[in-house]
C-alpha cells in the first residue's frame, strides 16, 4: 500500500476536528505515541489526534479514507505485540478522551463504555452494585477495554468465567469509510447473520475503530479463597493443573510462576517472601462462589489433587491483605523482567494437559539457543506467558539467533495443538511466525476479510500479516 | 447467481466418490431432503450425497465448484429458519454418516466429533465420565452437533454455561474451494488473527462445511433441583426473570411457557398437570452445582424474588421423574404447537428486562392483525419463541397479512435492543426481515465476506440475504 503525506493542509482538517488542545504534531508530544509495552519499539506518528465522539472518529477516518493517510487506533497503549505502534507514520487516533462509563444497566446486567475506559473503572463501578465484570487483563489499571476487545485480552479469571467474547455483546465502530455501526444487538445470544461483534473481537484494529461497547455483567460472587502451592519442579506445577479440573473442580484462577519469576520480584520490588530451597514452581489458586462452605470442600479437594501431584506445601491465605500480597507477586513477575531487563515477550498456548510439555521444550530451546526464560501465566486456560531475557546474549545473537529459537518454542506450540497467541494478539511482531499457524489459504482468507472492511489498507496497516 | 443442472455426467462423477449406495436421485429418495422442520415448505433437490469424510466432502465440492452446482449443506434437517433448503436444486450434502465421536479426551476436558454427531450422544457418552457439554437445544436428541455450531444454536443452559461460541474450539471445514482447513486452535483462548471459527458459528452452511469439531468440556455439576412457579400474567413472570438476577442468583435454566402452551401439550400429548384458573404464565427454574445445602439455599432466595413479583405458587420437583415430567412438558410445547397446525416460529430475543414489553406487545399486535400465538422459550436470556398458529386465518390473510404482524414483531424486537434470530439462524425464511435489523452497509460487509469465501456463490445460496 501506498500512503501519502500529512500535509499542512490536512492537518488543518484535523485540527479542524478535534481542535488544537487535542492534535498533537510537535516531536516531544508525539513521544508517547510513538510506542506501547512491546520490546523497546518506536515508530512516530505525523500527527495524534484526541477525537471526543465517535462522530469526531468518523471526520478523521473520513479525512484519512479521503487523503490515503495511514490510521493507527490506539487505546492506553499497553500492548505487548506491536498492535499500536505507528509504523507507517500517518494519524493515531487515540481513544483516551473518550473514557465514559456510559450506563450501568442494572435491570439488563449490561454495561455500556466508551472504548477508552480504563478496565479496572468498570469493574470497580459494576462491583459497587453488587455485580461483575471478570475480564481482567494484568493490565487491568491502565489498559483500556477497546483495546481489550481488539486484542481478545484474556487474564486469570477467564478460566472460570469464559473469554471477553462472551462478555462483548455489542460494539459501536467506525468503519474505514467512517461509516458508524453497531455490530450486533443488546442481546446474550446472536444468531442473525455472521457475527460482526465476534469477528471485532481479535481484529486488532485493521478493521475499524472501536468506539462503544456493551458488556455482559453477572451477579459478583460473595466470597473467595486463595492459595499457593509450592512444587518441585516446572513440570509438576503443570502436570497439577489439569489434574485439578479432572477431579472436577473449577478454580476461578489457576496461575504459575517459576521460581526465577519470584526471584526477580525479590531483587526488583523488596517483597519478602520466604523462598524455600528446592521449590521450582508455584501455582496461585483462586476458588470463589457464595457459600463459604462450599469453599472450604473445594479448596480441600484441590489439596487432594495438589498433594497427589508432588506438591510440598499449600499456603492458604487468611486474609484479604495476604490475598493481595500474593497477587501482587504474580502480577509483578512481567514488570520486574520489563522494568529491568531487554526482553521479549511470547503468549503461548496449548490445550492444558500439554503444559508440561511446553515448559519442558522452552528450556530445552533456551538451553540450545542460549537465552534464559522468565514463564508465568494462566495455566489453567494453558497460556503460558514466556519473557525472554537478553542477558549475556549478543546484539547479534539476539537479532539473528533468538528468531531461530522462537521459531522453534512455536513450532512446538502448533505441534501440541496450541497457537502463538492467546491473549497478546500478532500485531507488528508476531507476524512473521503466523505463517507457523496457519496456511497460505488460511491467511488470504483474513486478507479477504481485511480487504472487504478495510478495501484502501488505510486501517493499522502492518498489523497481523 | 446462475447455476447449472447435474447432468448425468456429473452425477457419474458424484457416485464415484460416495458409491451408489449414498447417492440419491430418485424423486422418492430425495423426499426427505426436500424439507426441515421450517413450517411446510419443500424444495427438491437433484442429487444426496452422504460422504463418509471430509475427503469425500472436499471432493463433491471440487465437482460442484467445477460445473457451477449449488451445494445445500445439511445436518439433521431439524433447521427452523429454513437453512436446510436446497432452493435451487443442485447436491444436498448431508452429513449423518459422518457421525462419530472421534475423541474424548479427558486430560485436556475436550472432544473431537465429526459433524453428524447427534448432540445428545455426544452429551451422554460425556456425561458417562463427568463431563458436562452444556449446549442443549431442544432437538438434542436428533439434532446434529454440525448444525448446531451452523446456527450459533443455544438451549436451556446457555443462562448459566454460556452460549455455544464458548464450548467451539476448533473446526474442521471445506471451504467452497474443496480446500480443508481448521479454523482455529484446541485452546480455550485465540488472538492469532481473525477468529475464523467464531466466524463459522451462525454462518449457516454459507461459508463452507463443518466436518469436525472440537469441544471444550466441564465438569459435570453434581446436583441440581427444578422448580414450577405459577403467575397470574405473562408480565408477572417476565418480570420475575429480570429480578431473580437482580437478586445475584444465576439458575441453569430459567423457561418460560405461557399458559396456552400448557393447553396445548395437554390437549395434544395426553399430560395430566392441574392447571389453576387464574393462572397464565409460568417459569420452569433449574438451579445446579455441587452442594446441596448451597442449592437449597439458592432456590430459597429465588423463592423470595418470585414471591415478591408476584407468584402464586411453587412446585419443588422432588424426585428425577418429576424433574423429568416438568422438561418434558416444556420441550412439548413446540411439538404439540406443530404436530396440530400450520405455525410459523419467530425467535426473538431481547435484553431480558425488556421480556415484558415484548411479550405484551407480541399479543397487541397479534390482535390488530387477527393471529393467535403461543409463547415459551429461554427467558434467562431474553430469547422468547413465538409460534404464530394459522387457526382460523384464510390462505389470504396468512400469506400477506401476517407478514406485516410479523415486521411489527421484529421492529419492537429492535427497538428493545434486541434482534431477529437468538438461535434458530435467517436461513431462508427470515431474510426478508433481515434489514429490519441491519443498515445496506452491514448487510453488504456480510456479503463481502461471503464473497471472500465463496466468489462462485454456490455454498448454501439462497440464504441469510
Amino acid at each position: 500500500m501506498e500512503f501519502n503525506p500529512i500535509t499542512p493542509e490536512i492537518l488543518a482538517e484535523i485540527i479542524n476536528v478535534t481542535g488544537s488542545d487535542h492534535t498533537f504534531f510537535e516531536k516531544d508530544d508525539l513521544f508517547r505515541f510513538s510506542h506501547d509495552e512491546t520490546e523497546d519499539l518506536h515508530f512516530y506518528p505525523e500527527v495524534v489526534a484526541l477525537p471526543k465522539s465517535a462522530e469526531e472518529v468518523s471526520e478523521l477516518v473520513k479525512i484519512c479514507s479521503n487523503n490515503q493517510i495511514p490510521i493507527t487506533p490506539r487505546g492506553a497503549g499497553t500492548s505487548l505485540s506491536g498492535g499500536a505502534l505507528p509504523l507507517h507514520g500517518g494519524l493515531v487516533i487515540c481513544m483516551e478522551r473518550m473514557n465514559q462509563l456510559i450506563e450501568i444497566d442494572e435491570r439488563n446486567l449490561q454495561a455500556t463504555a466508551e472504548a477508552g475506559l480504563i478496565t479496572q473503572v468498570l469493574m470497580t463501578a459494576v462491583e459497587e452494585k453488587g455485580l461483575f465484570y471478570p475480564v481482567d487483563p494484568a493490565s487491568k489499571g491502565s489498559c483500556f477495554i477497546g483495546g481489550n476487545v481488539s486484542h481478545s485480552s484474556g487474564g486469570p479469571q477467564v478460566v472460570k468465567y469464559g473469554t471477553i467474547r462472551e462478555y462483548i455483546l455489542n460494539l459501536q465502530v467506525v468503519l474505514p469509510s467512517g461509516e458508524i455501526i453497531w455490530t450486533g444487538a443488546n442481546t446474550l445470544k446472536f444468531s442473525s447473520g455472521y457475527n460482526l461483534t465476534q469477528l471485532f473481537i481479535g481484529s486488532e484494529g485493521t478493521l475499524g475503530i472501536v468506539t462503544k461497547i456493551v458488556v455482559k455483567l453477572i451477579p459478583k460472587p460473595a466470597e473467595n479463597m486463595v492459595m499457593l502451592a509450592s512444587f518441585p519442579s516446572n513440570e509438576s506445577a503443570c502436570e497439577a493443573v489439569s489434574a485439578i479440573f479432572r477431579a472436577g473442580q473449577t478454580p476461578s484462577s489457576l496461575e504459575f510462576i517459576e521460581r526465577k519469576g519470584i526471584e526477580w520480584v525479590m531483587e526488583h520490588d523488596s517483597i519478602s517472601f520466604d523462598l524455600v530451597d528446592g521449590i521450582e514452581a508455584f501455582l496461585l489458586i483462586q476458588v470463589d462462589g457464595d457459600n463459604q462452605d462450599s469453599l472450604f470442600q473445594q479448596c480441600e479437594k484441590i489439596n487432594v489433587v495438589l498433594e497427589e501431584n508432588g506438591c510440598t506445601d499449600v499456603l492458604l491465605a487468611d486474609t484479604t491483605a495476604q490475598k493481595e500480597a500474593l497477587w501482587s507477586m504474580r502480577r509483578l513477575v512481567a514488570v520486574s523482567v520489563k522494568s529491568n531487563s531487554i526482553y521479549k515477550e511470547e503468549d503461548t498456548v496449548v490445550p492444558r494437559a500439554e503444559l508440561p510439555k511446553l515448559i519442558k521444550g522452552i528450556k530445552e530451546i533456551g538451553k540450545k539457543y542460549g537465552f534464559e526464560s522468565v514463564c508465568y501465566g494462566h495455566a489453567g486456560d494453558g497460556n503460558l506467558h514466556v519473557n525472554i531475557i537478553k542477558s549475556t546474549m549478543t546484539d547479534e545473537e539476539w537479532n539473528t539467533v533468538l528468531p531461530h529459537g522462537i521459531t522453534e518454542i512455536f513450532n512446538l506450540t502448533v505441534a501440541l495443538g496450541g497457537t502463538i497467541s492467546g491473549e497478546h494478539g500478532i500485531g507488528y511482531v508476531q507476524k512473521g511466525y503466523l505463517p507457523l499457524k496457519f496456511s497460505a489459504t488460511h491467511i488470504d482468507l483474513m486478507k479477504g476479510i481485511k480487504k472487504v472492511f478495510d478495501p484502501k489498507g488505510i486501517m493499522n496497516p502492518g498489523k497481523i500479516f
